[in-house]
């Protein structure tokens, strides 16, 4: 449901040039300097391996960090949801493939719009589809404009979610959009979230490695019908260094390496990856303080806990600390170590101190918040930079 | 942060009188008929025991279902921030109770600006405090106004969050209140968060009866020390009707009795209880189809799962379905029943065919949400009557 962004609060916009001290919480803030240090990292590795990178928008949601990637060396972007690809080409991305199946009537009419603008500023939206009603759908919306979408079929490579079987079905549907002259059949669209969070290195090679083989397979079919598939893309921050090495990728989708999270965080390193370091934190503040525990004003409505809770980021000076499930508005903080000879107490934070977060999830936790308050600098001693609005956040 | 309420956009304004099959997915329904009844229960609930009832706005967000509640018979709205008592205040309701702390100095002078408005329209506004660094700011911030806030010395009486231990340090946060002319005591904010979904109503039966022993120890100690709380408030849909037999409590302050969610659903049935219904769903659509599952549009960024997975309201006709995580944007779906001579895939519904859910957990799941869909008549055949704000979510 496509909605304007929200209006820019006086008191956020007062921000701007202040210390990140003056941040009130709970708020969602971006170091600006470890962004742009992943970016440049993606890039080189996507350039190494002559890979085309298009980074998913579903992470940040924002025009401005699509921009960010675009200049930094992307093709394009990726989108989830309908929302976030009109949101991105209202922010002047040219060319955007929503990775997703759209089956209802309303949102296949946005999409035609959105396409028949990109194709007009001579982009391109593209659009997944996994079913021959998708593809009436999709066809049926498109009557209403002289645009030409890109149509990537989607293969279903191990998630067990959406995707065709990686069989003569995906071939079925390629014939399928040959005859539809608004509908052009880009390529194959291969993406296994499921291996993304696979904790071992080998588990996560095993996975790409048998979805790879199902790519190849697909491509085989394909080419030996006379429709071969130009482009396949697919992959994420987890795995991508894999579909790199298996080449039957030409085109990656990572979206959480800008940010990265507690669950990213926590997958055992893999050599051929660069690291990326966390970017995204929830700053909080201390308004509880127990003998034995602190209360900070954090909870579900200021980071996602589907893949696990945040961790606490202490800065220099700071004990360490254990976050623990307070509710929706509250996050509970017990000291990491107590027996020390000063007492617990002296591990806890004061009444009002600052406590930063690393999301468990990414992508979720930036669904919470309207906007990003961007900070050059660090936490402890950084400045606002800009505040960016996450203008798909909670539209679809 | 507090933001304007988001513009409604075009499509949503022109849905109200048509039929709910027209409302595109995924949407945040609100069943009114039912929400109306659950209401109409608790009122009766309270008359009955001579409690106030003080519905907690942390679970709707809203003005609307706000005043829904006081027109019913509640005497006011507990709201769990600043920017929810705000767009209560913003939307008529006069008296306010902020369950929690603040310690942030820019909230406390949103809190004082908001006491003030209230106070000249011959309301109130409240505000918990559990530590005299909470009074001493607070008092700070009502220097620059010649309002009255009411202040409740939250007890912890058993869920280790937020609160004062229950012994004389309540008395000395007492006096400390009694010293300043701009903050008046009204009495003990006490609730148990930690009982509400002890499954059995025997644990939650033990731990209120514990609870109360705390809170009668905190009312006597400030009774011998000539203090005397007027109004102790507290209880959650869980457990109201201990609270209510413990006579320990005056007001009672439960929220998501309105809407429901499967959490509340799994509850052991507590006969001293009214039974309420779900009034709250997410309706989804199904946007691929496989052999053995579905995939709906609606994931974690349409419900919250920090209680637990939605689960399918199957409508008449419908097979009953069992909802797999699926990540941001998408649910699987499995049928319940497989061993059947028709196969699985008889059971699945169809690609574009709607698919409702009840939350595992409501209050987070509106919270991701910018607007209600408020329907009349039911899920299968209603009208919508109303696209109502949800103006406090996302801000704090």
């Amino acid at each position: 449901m496509k909605a304007q962004p929200e209006p820019l609060p006086d008191h956020l916009r007062a921000l701007v040039g202040q210390s990140v001290d003056d941040v009130d919480t709970p708020a969602l803030v971006v170091d600006l300097d470890a962004v742009n240090r992943n970016m440049q990292r993606m890039v080189e590795f996507a350039a190494k391996h002559r890979l085309r990178l298009r980074p998913h928008g579903k992470a940040h949601k924002s025009a401005l960090f699509g921009r960010l990637q675009l200049q930094a060396g992307a093709v394009g972007l990726c989108a989830q949801t309908v929302a976030e690809a009109e949101a991105l080409g209202a922010g002047g991305i040219n060319d955007v493939l929503i990775s997703n199946e759209v089956l209802s009537v309303p949102k296949l009419r946005r999409v035609a719009a959105l396409a028949h603008q990109l194709y007009t500023r001579g982009g391109r939206l593209s659009l997944a589809v996994d079913s021959g009603e998708g593809i009436e759908r999709l066809a049926q919306a498109m009557v209403l404009t002289r645009a030409v979408i890109d149509v990537y079929i989607e293969i279903d490579i191990g998630q067990g979610r959406c995707g065709v079987a990686p069989d003569e079905r995906a071939v079925t549907l390629a014939r399928q959009l040959a005859g539809r002259s608004s509908l052009r059949f880009a390529g194959l669209q291969a993406y296994h979230g499921g291996a993304q969070h696979l904790r071992t290195v080998a588990e996560r090679h095993a996975a790409i490695v048998e979805a790879a083989e199902k790519v190849n397979a697909v491509r085989r079919l394909l080419e030996a019908a006379g429709l071969p598939a130009d482009v396949v893309t697919g992959a994420g921050t987890g795995t991508f260094a894999h579909e790199a090495a298996s080449g039957a990728w030409t085109e990656i989708q990572p979206g959480s390496f800008m940010f990265m999270d507690v669950d990213y965080l926590r997958n055992e390193r893999d050599p051929a990856q660069p690291q990326f370091e966390p970017a995204l934190f929830i700053k909080s503040q201390v308004i509880s303080l127990a003998d034995d525990h602190a209360v900070c004003d954090a909870g579900h409505k200021s980071h996602a806990i589907d893949s696990g809770l945040p961790e606490v980021q202490a800065l220099p000076g700071q004990a360490p600390l254990r976050f623990a499930n307070g509710g929706d508005e509250h996050g509970v903080l017990h000291p990491e170590h107590t027996a020390d000879e000063d007492g617990p107490l002296s591990h806890l934070p004061a009444l009002g101190e600052a406590v930063w977060l690393i999301p468990g999830h990414c992508d979720p936790t930036v669904n919470l918040h309207s906007h990003y308050v961007v900070v050059r600098g660090g936490l402890a001693a950084g400045r606002v930079e800009a505040i960016a609005p996450v203008e798909a956040r909670g539209v679809w």
